[in-house]
């Protein structure tokens, strides 16, 4: 990877990607959901890394791959559908661990609507362990030192009380790594709030923490606590206990 | 309408949209699925009507509105992740209660892929009743006479036997009309194949009769039930009795 990384002809250090939203991403009030958002911020993030010789299709034949484990998002409000949108991202730092990245998506008139602070690690999936990041020196000439606009995500708790719904992880589910993907997640926790909540408040933050991940045919209970009014612990548990994820709401 | 339509400057008889298959609606064989390909196909027949002044954002301010009534879909294979492809459609023809729409999507090399026969109807949704097509001239210009290379979706038997699977519906599920969208009951029925059919046969023909609406809250019991080798029904019923929808998979 070193090397594919290094003999680019051309280093783009901050991507700028431009979206159309779709009707069919979009919520009973014409936004697109969080997921979906989330996805486009994937996408982005994915170009990013494609184009510039580090992307997943690249790291696929050394047996690597990048998994996001952290994000946070917050958002003055989400693309209406058909809304024409921008993304642009850049990586902040790069540790031994991980690496940060900065997302922003912007309107047609350059507000910035949603903010993201992304983590990555990068997994050995042969070998099952994490890469060292600062091996790769190549990566390091992308590190801009710029940072997001928005607290990066925490580390959370998984929510106390009663699994508020189970389901089986289907078909559907499962994307081309056989596991869930990381998005739909999102969905399914953002289905334990009632739709009268997305009436009367808008979600102004949004943090996910993924452990481990979950495949075909496995249970998955979820959970939703609120700690303080508007504030929503929420989080994914298999059934032989793991924890898939734990994500925070917060709505306004 | 009938004004809309005639004054247009431009009429495009025969619609042509690109599109470019994304990563996060592949299945785990990477190719995307039925449930996607049939947005593709939303998209492309409510770009061809929006563009020609007969699609839902101008007839909602007449309250009324297209609704898919049956759709039949037969596939070589479906577009894998990333792959571009194209999507063209026409109106074949047009009675009092139905139009009949044609839709076929090619790949780069001009190859059809993916062939699909719609029958919309339209509804006056305050009057709460059908509209009479014939009454709306200006459409009949859009009538090409050219039918689908595939059987058009027949009225379907509702499956026997007991429910696989049942559901709430979410806040993800619902969409601007406040209804479960046409392509979630399609993930739905999906989600009752198990992942080693996907892995040994290919889906080849797939057939919907949509009958009532879903809406927020609702208990949607799912079925399933095999007619012949690799033939099955599926449908989805409220727990009021009402059906929501009926289909046909065909698997070889």
């Amino acid at each position: 990877m070193l090397a594919s990384i290094l003999c680019r002809d051309e280093m783009t250090k901050f991507g700028s990607y431009h979206y159309q939203a779709q009707a069919q991403e979009a919520d009973f009030q014409g936004n697109i959901t969080l997921a979906a958002a989330g996805g486009y911020l994937l996408l982005a993030a994915g170009s990013h890394a494609d184009e510039n010789g580090f992307g997943i299709v690249q790291l696929q034949s050394m047996n690597r791959t990048w998994v996001l484990s952290r994000a946070a998002i917050e958002m003055k409000r989400f693309p209406r559908q058909y809304e024409h949108f921008r993304i642009d991202t850049w990586i902040e730092d790069l540790s031994r661990l991980q690496t940060n990245r900065v997302l922003n998506m912007h309107d047609a008139d350059d507000n910035i609507i949603v903010s993201a602070a992304f983590n990555w690690v990068m997994i050995d999936f042969v070998q099952r362990r994490t890469v060292d990041l600062k091996t790769l020196q190549g990566l390091g000439e992308y590190v801009t030192g710029k940072g997001p606009l928005i607290e990066k995500a925490s580390k959370l708790p998984f929510p106390e009380g009663d699994s508020a719904r189970s389901l089986c992880v289907c078909y559907s589910d499962i994307d081309i790594n056989m596991h869930v993907n990381s998005m739909r997640y999102v969905q399914w926790l953002q289905d334990l709030f009632p739709l009268d909540l997305y009436r009367q408040k808008a979600l102004r933050r949004f943090e996910v923490n993924y452990m481990q991940e979950s495949q075909y045919g496995d249970e998955v209970a979820l959970f939703r606590q609120e700690t303080a009014p508007g504030d929503y612990l929420a989080g994914a548990r298999k059934s032989n206990g793991d924890i898939a994820c734990k994500a925070r709401f917060v709505f306004e």
